[in-house]
């Protein structure tokens, strides 16, 4: 854990025309000659400017005396977000006349030379409006936004953080930085990759989602322990919240448990944890993936209230209540609830404790776990079905209560959780009978289930583990596979994947891979849960708007039919394509 | 600076199965029992192993009591480059037995118990023997090349490096690191840019060249000091030693001068370099851009030798050597030399001492500094092709002298340079009555030269820098244009660019943008020439070959039409180019 003072060891000023930050002047610093360098925040009339650089603001006394007339029209006449740099001696403000509210504001700085480094156009709006503007026109002038106060503080602690994760790694435990290319070859199934056509025609790079080959063979090539800030590419047209290109801390290590790599990565979130969000308890508490759909209806819980789901069948068993009972009678049919306190508020289908039958009410109100007032949620079903429905409902009842004023999460914790015991093959989506991975190929199952691999591979547990943040995937990873021969298991047989694609991976795994496991951090999601952001576009200097767009220099853009020869390809329009064959 | 030692606070053995690695162990540690990880480098039969870590060598005495049989098969049967894991007992090497060419020669581990952890196939070569085939051998199974020494010491010593400029920016000197997108606008005259099609018909991403553009904006928006490990992107087709991505060290500040840039970055170099490698003299020597071009016919002179041009102009102006007459009766001119020490080695044509006339031999001598034995080349012209020429042949004549024997350059000497002073402008290669940047159009030029813009820009020198280590570019930075108007007058009326392309950057300018400058560093180049690499492909973990191949996993690849559609784009084959429209 870091506080901001004990980061501010630096020199703010090195190098450059001022003596001191706008934000940093106080009552100690009265009877110094500054130098000042920053933007017009605010101007009183002959009086007064306020003076603005990233550290905070001070205010700038305007010189009176009939000598410095041609000063003061200088600096009279500027207008709001011009560039000025002044010389003054700090004073104390008049008495009774400190400003509270303003961490400079027992002081001001009379001014004795002053210049105009830049002059600004009038904008089209105040800067400190813009937050208030919509998320498009914030974006197109985005320079003008991260000016504010909050994008500041928001890119500052990014900084800070993925510092000290670094100074973790590679200064307290010896991992390596290491660069992997982003031009790279498609991977099989990899429908979200950008392509990036390359002058052999016809071939393209890919623009990798993550680094996940190249770490295992580091791995392989004996580098022992690897990090990496990584850069990624998804390509997943308009989804909300999602940016095409994103960062994440990546990790692999060499002989390595999982349990070795949670205490890594529980340091790794402690060390950089900054002071001012409190403190974070260790270990993580860690629950199994079947435990968390159970109970929570997701694999991401959120922790930071109870609404757990209980089964409550035998409740139902002989209930009147025909669709129940119908689905009691199903194979495996279950009936589940949640219980909402102070509920009625609620707006979803819901059987009160009051309006229960009588017989089956307080056995009900005893098994969920209700007190009068609340409100119980029913679904019945398949168990995968009924659980993840209440999920849903669980998520959307804490939002409703809370935008009715009831307290329920704690907007200042940190719920960290580990998710474990993840399945290793799902059933193929539209396709059932045939299997896919859970995560990825390259995980490793579970030691106690691995008699079932050649039998019952969708039984398998994997030794893949989910890193939550209150209800948010912040990180994942695994130990992986090593032996060449179960990989090639995995892809042929039970994935039915093109081993050719991967060919040079399945070499290099023959060729002495050390056992080998790691981690990837989602760092825009950590740092803007971590700030309290409700966009990781808060935490991005350039983020793209939700269409993928950059709405400040409008990319992507048209390119001309010359240069795109240069890489052998032509745009097909939609309608066209019928035309030409490909 | 920092050494080896100080950096190994770190724990190379937390969260592992060993308890050493194979390179640490000495003679402190006999008596100890350890658990160590690697693979075997080397067997002799019944004996021992010598096992392998990124850490070093270590010898494994195999037991030889009945009682162990089993553990001996074991550890006899495993096949070279396997991966196992030994518990054993340090001890000392019987007396007259240790190995003073190995660092762990004095003690060897008798082992109690073993694992193999993943046999190795029998692979096509001996590990060690891979660095003497050929380079693509060698990029093929790069993950094998990577467990050399050699590739082992490079990656680290990056990764130390580049964490020492972090620490120095980021903890010392309070700079953010910011991550800019590489998803962006075209720039104009992007030549060298990638094309990224997106989901929209018709519109493309590029891969940026660097974040310039983003790095001023972050300055317009009040960021301060920025700097960014940038990954960049340039399409140079097949060039010997261009890599398609690489690294910069990308620093910008605002309210900054260039000296002060130029401090911080020695600052910078002297605070990351290894120990090992020397000591390095602060401030570097600078020289302009006119001396560079006139000593050494190079604007990244190689300081490590003399043999620095000279003007014989005057010797030969009534000499009775037709060509030299003829060249020096031209405009402008002259006749150059340099004087190739010990130089009659060389093939090119030249001029000795001992030929030259008579009358004018002395003279020649004095003017060029020769001495007998040495060789004169001369060169006649004007003064840039004199000197341009004259500076490839010093270059050659060093490698030629060199190649027999002959010591001139001190290949343990780092000579860093600054140039400065460049011209703002050049005349268009093609079209020399049009200007064009001498290195992009954002520089700023030198205040000296300002009031020459608009009557003869061409003359103006410019506030862009250059840092030279042995005669290779290693980083290039400017003071930029801050002033909308003027950055407008040059895009414009000098280099006739389109301004529209540009919009964003001339708004941000126009809307409080501060004085600002900054440099970036190749680091690939600096790490290689650091080591000693003879390419950056030794480097960089995964390099691409020199036309732009994966040759491990075969990028760029073929990609289907299904999915190319995804992007409105279609392969046009070359022959087939003219049969369908654009």
């Amino acid at each position: 854990m870091w506080s901001k003072e004990t980061c501010l060891r630096f020199h703010l000023n090195s190098f450059v025309f001022r003596t001191h930050t706008c934000g940093e002047l106080r009552a100690v610093h009265i009877g110094q000659e500054v130098t000042l360098c920053g933007w017009v925040q605010y101007r009183r009339q002959d009086l007064f400017i306020v003076l603005r650089d990233f550290d905070g603001l001070i205010q700038i006394i305007l010189p009176q005396e009939e000598t410095a007339a041609q000063l003061k029209k200088i600096l009279c006449d500027i207008s709001l977000e011009s560039v000025i740099t002044v010389t003054g001696t700090v004073i104390s403000r008049p008495s009774g006349q400190a400003n509270p509210n303003m961490v400079t504001g027992e002081i001001e700085v009379r001014v004795q030379s002053a210049e105009v480094l830049n002059s600004s156009r009038k904008l089209p709006f105040e800067t400190k409006e813009l937050v208030k503007k919509s998320e498009a026109l914030r974006m197109r002038y985005r320079y003008l936004d991260l000016r504010s106060s909050q994008l500041q503080y928001n890119l500052r602690l990014r900084s800070r953080m993925v510092m000290r994760m670094r100074e973790y790694l590679c200064n307290l435990h010896g991992f390596v930085d290491v660069e992997t290319p982003t031009l790279f070859k498609r991977t099989p199934g990899g429908a979200k990759e950008f392509v990036v056509p390359s002058r052999e025609p016809g071939k393209f790079y890919s623009l990798p989602q993550s680094p996940q080959q190249f770490k295992q063979l580091l791995m392989v090539g004996g580098l022992d322990r690897y990090f990496q800030v990584a850069r990624c590419y998804r390509d997943e047209g308009s989804k909300p919240d999602r940016q095409p290109e994103f960062t994440q801390i990546d990790i692999e290590m060499s002989f390595v448990n999982q349990a070795s790599i949670q205490k890594l990565i529980e340091g790794l979130i402690e060390y950089s944890w900054p002071e001012e969000k409190g403190t974070i308890t260790l270990p993580f508490p860690s629950i199994t993936y079947a435990e968390a759909m159970g109970s929570y209806g997701v694999d991401k819980p959120d922790t930071r209230f109870g609404m757990k789901i209980t089964d409550v069948s035998e409740v139902f068993r002989d209930a009147d209540v025909s669709f129940l009972r119908d689905a009691l009678g199903q194979p495996c049919g279950v009936v589940r609830s949640i219980s909402v306190p102070k509920g009625v508020v609620s707006v979803a289908i819901f059987y009160s404790a009051d309006r229960q039958q009588n017989g089956e009410k307080s056995e009900l109100c005893r098994a969920a776990g209700a007190r009068v007032g609340d409100v119980l949620i029913l679904t019945a079903g398949d168990p995968n079905t009924a659980n993840a429905a209440l999920g849903k409902l669980r998520l959307e009842c804490a939002t409703i209560l809370e935008s009715k004023g009831v307290a329920l999460r704690d907007h200042n914790a940190f719920n960290f959780l580990w998710v474990v015991d993840f399945p290793l093959f799902l059933p193929k989506e539209g396709n059932p009978e045939e299997l896919e991975s859970a995560h990825h190929p390259f995980t490793a199952p579970h030691p106690e289930d691995a008699y079932l691999m050649c039998t019952e591979p969708q039984k398998v547990r994997s030794q893949h583990y989910d890193l939550v943040l209150n209800g948010n995937e912040i990180g994942g990873g695994s130990i992986r596979i090593h032996d060449m021969e179960l990989q090639h298991y995995v892809l042929e047989t039970v994935l039915k994947e093109d081993t050719g694609l991967l060919l040079h991976l399945l070499e290099a795994l023959d060729s002495g891979a050390p056992p080998h496991g790691g981690i990837a951090l989602g760092l825009d999601r950590l740092i803007a849960l971590t700030v309290g952001a409700s966009s990781i576009r808060d935490v991005i200097a350039f983020p793209k708007s939700f269409r993928g767009r950059d709405l400040m220099s409008n990319a992507p853009d048209l390119v001309s039919p010359e240069e795109l020869s240069t890489y052998h390809i032509q745009v097909s329009q939609p309608s066209s394509q019928a035309h030409y064959p490909p």
